[in-house]
């Protein structure tokens, strides 16, 4: 691992190697320009190597020749300067924060007019660079989820080294992931493999069980859709402890999404799948095949349901046998189900029955 | 402080006693049924003993007169069978879990309907039984907030007990509020107020400027409206710390509710006022003469903005000279700031400027 030092070094040479380029655009004679890639689901394609998602070839250019692109650029170099003097201040701020410091630039055209504008500034920032949001020191507004596990890690803060053991010196909640995990260093652990948990009620089930601690299982509460930082620190607790993920969310389209966002990345962020996405990561349930087998209480498919079953029928992260087949046995049941539903037979069947079953089919236990 | 056996027990008499008094109704050839106090905002009054907003005297009967009155009472006493053999194996539960449950119990009238009949009967019985949900072991779906400042505590874990310095003991994070804070035993601190804060991006800003060190500050992130075990530990740390309490939230009605919801409750939970409010609490800002007085960038209020504003200077909780004269400012004005509208004039002003003007401003620094 780079020290913390050596990144935001790296990064800030990276900001100011775009401005370079600017600069020197103009110097030739050049209209100053930016490529950026097409941010759309038909231009991503899978990288072999890699074994993520990543943008394809198209690209847009944002070019000085118009008053709207040049404002733009104005804003970047804008953006660049701030973020450059971020870094030699070892500081750092919210996407919000920065959309209102922008009211305190001397040059009033650099000023965003809405906040969706800074955000996307700094997403085309973090994909031309190719610096994450997160060595920019730029931190989310809420982020929020938590760890519980046979895990001893050590974080890097502001107030010095903290180690901390997340069964051990954590209370019942577990323990806060921060919002950049890179300043986490993994010690040691007794982990056989890591549990992603989409709602808190199944999360404090399953810690109130000790599933955790029978099972050698660290659990990541994803709270719905997961942050940034939480898919960055399931990635690297698959990479650096070399342990199988398996993800545990309700069974119905939007948790499908879920899963992908562990496994695969989303579109828009296509461009860090290599940072955040975890390729391995399987999907344990609840499978519309569980609904039927447990004879789960359900809820009827509603009309948007059954539009995003159907794009993700459509959708490159979808494409393989299992997934094909699990979603159109959901438009054939025609029925969703949480995954608390499982309380139905009792408060111990997901962690005495269910997870346990699908953990066996799955090779994992 | 009772031990938490002792708090079971209790809890579990309680909810006997009622299920004994429709046996008794009953055997005594009356027909069975429950009084519960209407819970509107025409029936709440301040308590001047209590220093709380606790129901009037208007009440509703359950009664078993009717089919569907005769329904509610069955459900109540499966629920009640269902806690009181929670209590006894000391376990808990969510109140999803508890509607799934439902569809486990032989009598088909006794399943709920759906989740939201299964949350009003538990409030019901808080309210009847006058124990709190916690005390029944139901645990909210999400909680999520956490804490960080000059604070060693011990929390009762099903793993033992932990001992936490809520900032030597945690990473940047902070220290997670437990489902439950009733768990949790202050061993001592330096603190010399609490400083309750709405939003994610406001709260790692004093995290990061270190002003709970600098002002001996526990910083208590509400994550917009406040879970109860938030309310319920700022209410604890307040009078057995006796310590100040001040609400940092942005400056728009919304905002000012959950001020309310920290200081004296919700309307819908006036039942809990005594255990969940803290009447001593302060508002410190964004007050609508801080978006004049420091020229905060703001949005215009939109017409369901104007709206809040207006049902709060009807409602009883915001009769205060105070409130009454920042309201009326406000709708004259016709803006709003969020917290974050600060970082205009840099992103240190809040912790150098902002807060201590306010903090000495109220007497509290």
């Amino acid at each position: 691992m780079s020290t913390n030092t050596e990144i935001d070094a790296d990064a800030r040479d990276r900001l100011l190697d775009l401005a370079a380029e600017f600069y020197d655009q103009f110097a030739g004679g050049e209209v100053p320009s930016m490529q950026i890639p097409t941010r759309t689901k038909s231009n991503i394609e899978y990288d072999d190597d890699k074994d993520v998602w990543v943008y394809g070839d198209r690209h847009s250019t944002r070019s000085a020749n118009t008053v709207t692109g040049a404002k733009k650029l104005l804003k970047a170099i804008y953006v660049i300067d701030f973020l450059a003097q971020q870094l030699d201040e070892d500081r750092s701020s919210t996407l919000r924060e920065l959309y209102y410091l922008s009211e305190s630039w001397d040059h009033e055209t650099a000023q965003f007019s809405s906040q969706d504008e800074s955000n996307q500034l700094i997403e085309d920032l973090e994909i031309v660079s190719d610096v994450t949001r997160e060595d920019f020191h730029m931190r989310p507004e809420e982020s929020g989820a938590t760890l519980m596990g046979p895990l001893h890690l050590r974080e890097q803060t502001r107030r010095g080294e903290r180690d901390i053991h997340c069964q051990e010196d954590v209370g019942e909640g577990g323990y806060q992931i921060p919002n950049n995990p890179d300043t986490i260093e993994f010690l040691d652990n007794d982990a056989d493999f890591i549990l992603c948990v989409e709602t808190g009620g199944m999360r404090d089930r399953l810690v109130e069980n000790g599933f955790d601690e029978e099972h050698n299982t660290i659990i990541v509460h994803l709270k719905g859709q997961p942050a940034r930082a939480t898919r960055r620190i399931t990635r690297r607790l698959h990479d650096e402890l070399d342990l199988p993920v398996v993800v545990f969310t309700d069974g119905d389209p939007w948790s499908y999404r879920i899963f992908a966002s562990v496994a695969y990345g989303s579109i828009k962020s296509a461009h860090l799948s290599e940072y955040l996405a975890t390729p391995n990561a399987r999907f344990i349930g609840i499978q519309p095949t569980d609904i039927v087998e447990y004879d789960l209480p359900t809820d009827p498919l509603s009309d948007s349901d059954v539009n995003a079953l159907e794009n993700e029928l459509e959708d490159p992260r979808f494409q393989s046998e299992y997934w094909v087949e699990q979603i159109e046995r959901q438009l054939d049941i025609n029925k969703k189900a949480e995954q608390q539903a499982l309380a139905s037979r009792g408060l111990d069947f997901v962690t005495e029955t269910y997870l346990p079953t699908r953990l066996g089919e799955m090779d994992v236990l």
